[in-house]
């Protein structure tokens, strides 16, 4: 795929080479994240980074990750701030707010506003989530998270074993994984939820086609153990048709670290795509994992910096000219320290 | 006029040859904004972009002028995030904010607070709008974008025919805008409007005193049919003094293609201040004019950037260093292509 | 103390030597904040400026004085624009946000929550406000404020003599600054509040047993007789145990010329936390005292800029790089106007 001036908009944008590519440029990114070495090159150039929804996370992270190679970043972080409350199209928004910066990276609830926003802009466009549709950012984030950590222990993406637990049936994160997961070879997905939040049948049947294995479950136990990685995400429960429905399945899918050491195979890895709800009603991650050096979910963020860093380099055509703006960072910085 | 650490609080402060340099400074930043070459002149100095009524266009367009002269930007955009809610005066607000950055933008939904805000100032105040009462940059841009239009058919700003359309009772834009062109020569003017949001008396006086010609009117095939320039307003239904009043003009002062075709002379240049109203109750400009080639409002959002770039400039007085401190771009930018 | 690399969460923290060093680093920023010269050490550096309350003044001021080191600022300023509200711990928000910057500065509404989060945090965080609770740099800028306005009489804090006006009990301003105040020799401490709003024991004995005087009145006229220094505090009606005593004190903590002139000694220094309640019901510093130069309160917020750079640049470990990368100011600039 192209990605000079194009617009990210969706996963299915991708195939197996472009993410292969993208991987390449974030990895070539991580001197620079660990503050190794500074960039400027994209010195004078502007983000619009326009987020009509909030997210703090998505928002911060996509804004540093254009810091870091140098460009200036101007936001907006709220819809009431917005002339869209005034009545104005994402087409009239999307002219003038183009006029303006280098590139436009857009949060905003409605399922395919990015898209027709992306569709009037005279600059490339970044979708950062369209409500429950897409935020490929975040898929990519998370398939390069499994590369590394299966890297780690010299397996590649082909073959990967892997548990989603939790709401299969709304999180956009689990559907936009596991299309990308189909480009890959073999792999066997263990779908573990409550019966009223499966994954869509389109998702599942689409998998099969491709070759890969299908397991669905509504007992997390018997999903999570025999898994590289359990992904797990947020349940509501104004998800579940009724409280009856709801209270039957509450703190079924959620994961701590005596059922992790009962179930998972030594050095299982833990993801979740976040916020990870730690009120004490919530379904998904014990606290008590926070020491397992298993639990990867501050390194998906970690590196959801390189893979908008490499999105950024890739559409703005400066992946060759990065490393000779390089200079040395001279301040104290905590990731050379052995806590970091 | 004297530019040089000056406050831009109102149209009344230029005179024409003012005008005219700022719009020389604004034809020199083309190639900034186009992305041709990077300039960090502003690199240190810091931009204080108050905005205590949301306005994300406004906002961002005076942030990226900024950025786009090396400089950094500080802002608030909320009036609850502000100690002016905790019961601080202008005058503490404008001591204290003052003693941070280079210059100050602010815009408030008071009128008269900017000016206030700008005499305890330390530094430079560029009103970016005070309610009812002004919006320089607006206005500049305004006639500037007129000024351009024009120029492409070899003509200038004396000698123009034009019709405002709309709410001409209250809107800023459109009195700041007549005040302005009442310094060129020989204009035209058509006042467009419901008799209830008609075009304050005092203006119009003072437009005929110097020499222009004004003609009011409740017709808009009758306003447009022999003019340069259609420059549109958002109609407000509030505004009206009773809904049987806003329910008999209710449509009478919108444009599309179809009225453009019929009444207006080939090639009539179609402006708005924005935000259009694209809801189907609105009455200002149809979406149907979005391909009509001139329809110039982007263009006018465009220049706002120049406008705001020339702003900076010449108060700060880096007009003649400007371009001693620039580089070429070296990352892919859609202005240099066919579609931008 | 050790600043590279460490937390600024608490004037807990500081010794005299380490309050000493920092004064002189903050001196040493003097030519930057004056706009003389501008440095970019920390170009590339990013800070993430989290206020999960409002507060336009303390958000701006840290982000001009990062700024102002030629670093990069990303912003969050409302905690409904945040992830904390998804139910996600400040243990999270820590882990990630520390992946992304290289310094942190946070504000959050309750006691203990940004040691907290510093806990979990991979980078240093420096406390800029924790609700009643602590408020670092606001003490060090009062402390560095009466240093400078001594010095300019000769005189250095040993030996000071300060009234302390208004509410002290809840004051977080007034307790800290007590606390770095006990550090010095010979200070004189006028406690001047309703009897109700007085300051807690604990701080009181601590200063009286490091040999300090302490006198506690509820008469603003005899507190303020004989000082260096009156730092008086906003009064809120509604921390008063009813309404017949708040009416009881109304308007007698609230200093005015007049009363300065009869009962002040000639030159003493006026100071205020801010933000000043300028409403005619407020009961603090009237507005006649703008005039008088020693009113010290704008004083006190530029000096918070000098404070925040030193914090910035010890934590950071640049200060023997700072004036190495250091060019001057080539544009316009107030601060070299006589009436700055």
């Amino acid at each position: 795929m192209e990605f000079v001036g194009s617009h990210i908009l969706s996963v299915d944008q991708f195939d197996r080479k472009g993410i292969e590519h993208i991987f390449a440029i974030a990895d070539s990114m991580q001197p620079y994240a660990d503050r190794i070495r500074i960039t400027r090159i994209l010195q004078g150039a502007i983000l619009s980074n326009m987020f009509f929804e909030p997210s703090t996370r998505t928002r911060v992270s996509f804004g540093c990750a254009f810091n870091l190679l140098g460009g200036e970043v101007r936001e907006t972080s709220e819809i009431k701030a917005s002339s869209l409350t005034k009545g104005e199209s994402l087409y009239d928004s999307a002219r003038v707010l183009s006029g303006y910066s280098d590139i436009i990276v857009m949060r905003h609830p409605e399922s395919g506003s990015v898209a027709e926003f992306a569709s009037a802009s005279r600059v490339p466009v970044i979708n950062a989530g369209d409500g429950p549709n897409e935020h490929p950012s975040q898929a990519l984030l998370d398939l390069y998270t499994i590369k590394k950590e299966l890297n780690e222990k010299s397996r590649s993406v082909d073959g990967l074993r892997i548990a989603m637990v939790g709401d299969l049936k709304y999180g956009r994160a689990v559907h936009s994984l596991l299309k990308l997961l189909g480009l890959f070879k073999d792999i066997t997905i263990h779908l573990v939820s409550p019966p009223d939040l499966k994954t869509p049948d389109d998702i599942v049947q689409q998998l099969k086609q491709l070759g890969h294995a299908v397991h669905a479950t509504d007992s997390m136990e018997e999903g999570i153990h025999h898994v590289d990685i359990v992904y797990t995400t947020r349940t509501q429960e104004e998800r579940f048709p009724s409280q009856t429905e709801a209270d039957r399945y509450k703190g079924l899918f959620r994961l701590n670290q005596a059922i992790y050491t009962e179930f998972c195979e030594p050095n299982t890895v833990i993801m979740h795509p976040l916020p990870r709800d730690s009120r004490s009603q919530a379904q998904e991650l014990d606290d008590d994992l926070n020491t397992n050096p298993n639990l990867a979910i501050f390194r998906q963020t970690d590196n959801g910096v390189l893979i908008r860093m490499a999105l950024f380099s890739l559409v703005l055509d400066i992946t060759d000219q990065i490393h000779s703006h390089a200079s040395p960072v001279t301040w104290f910085t905590a990731r050379r320290t052995p806590n970091y």
